[in-house]
């Protein structure tokens, strides 16, 4: 592990030398000490240009990408860092999803060609670094999980509603397994038995997962590819490759036409979402199918996933750059029913999660039917985050917000069980 | 199973000759042609004596219990009339709960002894008869959830609503383990191949635990426990036992205070009751303790369901007896609560014979987690039920009936999404 380590250190220190090098050295400096994307950005005045806003926000985020990557470079070698390394990516990520989106929303400003080959690399880049965090995550979203069902009445019968609020974040997947192991008693059944071994399982595999990942990413820290990525975001921290017949077109008529195609495509996508049925509790549709079916009915709302993001980053963009966005307080309304979104994905793939592992040869009925239990469970969590968005989307939708929309939403807030990894995803 | 059939139907047919022998002739002939029991029953003048409103009561029903158990002991014998036996033996259980919750509700007015006997036998000859029913509904239940959990998506995509507005019957129980067998494909994962396990499994244990209950029942239908509770049923035909001092006391004044009292205790029962939880969807309410606390939970429920069935025929009583109940249209209102009631029981029930099947020895991994995927389903099923009588439960308390709770009652109607096994239970 020391030489692994040592190797991460060099390759990251190595990562936040190349951009360094190739940037013109007063651009980044400049940016670094901006308290965050949503502070006091490089705003364009009223009446800007069209690509130099465009290319304000680019930069600002290039510059927190830039900033992220080097806080991960000095924090990844030390075990006392690990916070600060996972903070650091995940404020990598959410720079990288914030350019990729704008370049995606606005291609038509930007040398297209470049923008797709960016995009591409970044969300490689993204993702790489990401998945050991995304494995952690599952592994204790499905210990949490098996923990509160294995229990006995006695140890949660004191705070009916702390079964509910009450979640470990990410960080507790440590303490998890051993929760697990404690919980089990012979009066409750089958379940507590197979419930501890479906923890053990789970947490070999998707230790194992992530330990890869882990690998996977110093690799990574350490290519050539890696090295293009930083060189191509130092060069948008200093100047975007803006299309020459749009400088000098003002903002106010180049980018709200395309923020609003991004909003079209986010509703069509909503509307061919079963919403409602998903809106009517226990419907009973998360569950309703075999596992291939299952995948193939989350791909929708997926996709909504990704298109409310990329809608939710055009707004931004267009906000920062003209004060006014073309949704207003999309931001703040559009934030609850991503989140809800983002419980759908990390419901969804634990279960799967939960139904790989059950596939494991020559595991014993118990753990096999523990980790059914755990499945259906997730999926549970899946309808559930279905419902939370529908009732959101609608109460959005609806011109009226009604008393009943109202307590729907907070109903639906309540609803949302699972601390939230990171506020701002 | 010749001798068998035959051995029934000379116990069936003893047993309807056994009342008929002690009652006085007349007296069964002429309540037998009467409809049904809410039909034209023999009902008391208002003004009437508290005693010959409880006595008319109890004649009604002891005369269509006796009407039920000839008719089954016609049909009980030949394989064509397996219907109308399952019919007479839904008909004489639903008169052997009404005699015994009047005469629970109303005990202060009969021989108590005699009415407490009385009740016992009754409760022992209802439960005899019915459990072979019961597996047979169990069976259904959860073959129908496993054809839903194990058929892929092209299946149901047709008709999305008919996923959950469509299920079998419980007629239907001999097709449905056809069903899971063809319903698995390679492309489903785990879930089909065990599916059809789980089904077979589930298949061979409910139908072994059916045969035996139809067994103890033909058994029972021999016995003189059983000839001793038909005598007294045809006591109670001709007259029932009114204590002395009740005669002449007028039914206005005596009955609707007993009646309070057994809504009162169901208001309590209720009181404890999770509600606000409950009405809360998606709570993981009935899924998230260990099996053994499943069933703790579930106790106070079912305890409401009995005590809700108490006040809805203590308000027959009165209905039929005087015209007027204490809680207007108390029937009407209640029986949705009631029937959300029982399929929480049913469900519940189903779980734990998946939970039971799965701790069968020696069978593969890929059963033990279907049937942890059914058993979460059905304790889903039973959080679904918790919801739905919540919903009616508050809709039904709350004096200003808003518009909100209308459409939640809607909703909670079409949350009914099995077929009600006979709509009078």
């Amino acid at each position: 592990m020391a030489s692994r380590a040592s190797a991460r250190t060099s390759a990251a220190e190595s990562a936040t030398a190349a951009p360094a090098a190739s940037v013109p050295p007063a651009s980044v400096p400049a940016a670094a000490p901006a308290a965050g994307p949503a502070g006091s950005a490089a705003s364009a005045a009223p009446g800007a240009g069209a690509g130099d806003v465009l290319g304000a926000y680019l930069h600002t985020e290039a510059a927190e990408f830039l900033r992220s990557l080097r806080v991960h470079g000095e924090s990844a070698g030390s075990p006392e860092a690990v916070a600060d390394a996972a903070a650091a990516v995940r404020q990598l990520r959410r720079s990288a999803r914030r350019m990729s989106g704008a370049l995606h929303t606005y291609r038509t400003l930007v040398d297209t060609g470049w923008a797709d080959q960016l995009r591409t690399e970044l969300g490689w880049l993204s993702g790489t670094l990401a998945r050991e965090y995304a494995y952690a995550a599952r592994l204790d979203r499905l210990l949490s999980a098996l923990h509160r069902l294995a229990s006995d009445g006695s140890a949660i019968g004191g705070g009916a509603g702390g079964a509910v609020g009450g979640s470990t974040g990410i960080g507790s997947g440590g303490t998890g397994g051993a929760a697990v192991s404690g919980a089990p008693s012979a009066k409750g059944g089958a379940l507590p038995v197979g419930a501890a071994r479906a923890g053990a399982l789970l947490e070999r595999q998707l230790t194992l997962a992530r330990t890869r990942a882990h690998s996977a990413a110093l690799q990574a820290l350490g290519s050539s590819r890696f090295h293009a990525v930083a060189d191509a975001v130092a060069v948008l921290a200093s100047e975007a490759p803006i299309t020459p017949d749009t400088d000098g077109r003002p903002a106010e008529e180049v980018l709200p036409p395309l923020a609003e195609a991004a909003h079209r495509r986010l509703n069509e996508a909503v509307d061919i979402l079963p919403l409602a049925r998903a809106e009517h509790p226990y419907n009973a549709e998360a569950l309703s199918r075999s596992l291939a079916a299952e995948v193939q009915g989350d791909a929708a709302w997926h996709q909504v996933r990704l298109l409310l993001r990329l809608h939710r980053y055009a707004q931004e963009v267009l906000l920062r750059g003209t004060g006014a966005a073309a949704d207003p307080d999309a931001d703040q309304r559009l934030g609850p029913a991503s989140r809800a979104l983002d419980r759908h994905r990390d419901a969804a793939e634990a279960a799967a999660a939960a139904a790989s592992a059950a596939r494991t040869p020559r595991i014993a009925p118990a753990t096999a039917y523990a980790l059914g239990v755990l499945h259906a469970d997730q999926r549970h969590e899946v309808e559930a985050a279905r419902f939370a968005f529908g009732r959101l989307w609608t109460a959005r939708t609806t011109e009226t917000r009604t008393t009943e929309t109202r307590t729907a939403e907070t109903r639906t807030a309540e609803t949302t069980r699972r601390a939230e990894r990171g506020g701002t995803r």
